[in-house]
């Protein structure tokens, strides 16, 4: 039942037309690590410099996330990141990225790490992603995420990741720029064929999509009557999607409906606050309230049309 | 158990990355009434030029739309619409449109006409729509389309016209400019304030969504793998949707949710060939196999998160 995540751990500053954060929980290991802990055990790789305070590691203590495999560079700084959304909160403004310690980081797995049944690649280099992935040569399910960055700019290196990974989760954009072909379906079908076994689109406020070789399922996104801070959005879908995957004993398509439900509701919950702070005060009642929510919002009766009804067809 | 529409009957000249056609069947009145004949009695109202001919009308009769209030005026043109789309087949760019006959169309129904139970006044001047609106007071539903041009230069009588209906039916870029209010549900919101009981909102790819007080209901489109033509996928949706609703006894959610479903297979088939060339020629069977295939690809199990499996929280 345990889950495993490489990813950043970073402070975040970002300012958006609703309010500024100077310094805050970042990065995609955080947020995934967090929204995934409501669901399983979380065991995180990462790397933090020496100025990650006992108030921050608590943060990922108080929710059981295991950081034994979180190193720490005393004479160096965490990874920063500054950002800026204007009202248009899906693009977000990258003013300024210090890598840090980062830069120098080799994600050392301990025995219990290699031992995770489930493994989430975060939005890291692709060298780096399957430097992680082929230390989990056992894993039941290993996923990733990337960014147009990695396709800009280490495409082959990705390409080669990708082929050795179970799940690919992405957002619309980045599935047509990685495959160079404007329709989802087609762009989809071209992901499945290099390896992975599904492939989950994300859509922002229009949902998210599910294609595996012989099913696809779609959903709506939450309906947020305001967003406050999009930061982390993805990964905290990622972490509500893994997770509940590792809480259920068989991985099959029905498992994986449900997981991107949880998934949703997670990444619906994290862009109503800064940062992780509304997803870590979280309870299960409010993500089931929301699950249930999903299912009124998306069901219809299946009562196919009857053209008897029709008098002169 | 009848559909009344008015709305334009043209001949559209449309150009696609996939081809050309010169001359075919277009208008929302054409594209609605054929999509909703699948599924109800419709009655259409409108007007066409002498050189309507009997091969254009039989494609009406071949369907049972009954053509009686169609008024003909002989040393007239039909109304002309000349479009284009490139790679971005959501955008239509209108190279030229003669609106000729319909210049000094004044919609006059006839008494039965004006016992329909449901009522789609289809995207034209708003003033027209409140005048047909106005001669079916005792209509069980009556729905409206409409379009940024009339936003733009008929605002007040427009927003005359959506109080006095039961449903708007609208695209999100057409909701957001006619709220001038960003995010969708504050937009829906806002404009259900105005009297309308729902409104629907069409997403295009992203499938559509139906607003009303107490219930949100949002569905992806039918994925498709190429998009041949999109002209008339509105009114098609439109078509399918009060078609399907005209069928049934009860014009409840439950009702309006399998319609948001017929409605969307419709539009499915419509842009998969020229004009209304796909939908003229579908079987029931060919619909209610799409409507399944909406089930299937937006069906998960309900079972909420069981915190017991997580053994520390």
């Amino acid at each position: 039942m345990s889950l495993l995540v490489v990813g950043s751990v970073a402070f975040d500053a970002v300012e958006t037309p609703f309010g500024k954060c100077e310094k805050m929980l970042g990065g995609s290991g955080s947020h995934f690590s967090i929204s995934a802990s409501f669901f399983t055990e979380v065991q995180i790789v990462g790397v933090v410099g020496g100025d990650f305070g006992p108030e921050d590691k608590e943060i990922l203590d108080s929710h059981n996330i295991d950081t034994s495999d979180l190193e720490t560079v005393s004479d160096g700084k965490t990874f920063r990141w500054y950002g800026r959304y204007d009202y248009d909160l899906n693009v977000a403004h990258t003013l300024n990225t210090e890598l840090n310690v980062f830069a120098d980081f080799k994600p050392k797995l301990s025995d219990k790490s290699k031992s995770a049944r489930l493994v989430f690649l975060g939005n890291i280099q692709p060298d780096l992603q399957r430097e992680v992935r082929e230390q989990v040569p056992g894993a039941e399910l290993v996923a990733l995420d990337t960014m147009n960055l990695w396709i800009d700019i280490a495409r082959e290196s990705l390409l080669k990741t990708i082929k050795g990974v179970d799940v690919v989760i992405i957002n619309d954009a980045e599935a047509r720029q990685l495959t160079e072909i404007p329709n989802l379906m087609k762009a989809a079908r071209t992901i499945l064929s290099w390896g992975p076994k599904a492939l989950i689109v994300k859509r922002g406020e229009y949902g998210a999509a599910l294609f595996t070789d012989d099913n696809y399922f779609a959903i709506p996104a939450y309906p947020l009557e305001s967003v406050f801070d999009p930061t982390g959005a993805g990964d905290t879908f990622a972490g509500g999607f893994m997770g509940y995957l590792s809480s259920q004993p068989k991985l099959d398509d029905a498992a994986m409906r449900r997981a991107m439900i949880f998934g949703s509701v997670m990444a619906s919950f994290n862009v109503e606050e800064f940062g992780t702070a509304r997803v870590q005060r979280l309870t299960h009642d409010e993500i089931n309230d929301r699950f249930r929510t999903f299912k009124q919002m998306t069901h219809f009766d299946e009562i196919p049309f009857e053209r008897a009804l029709v008098s002169s067809r």
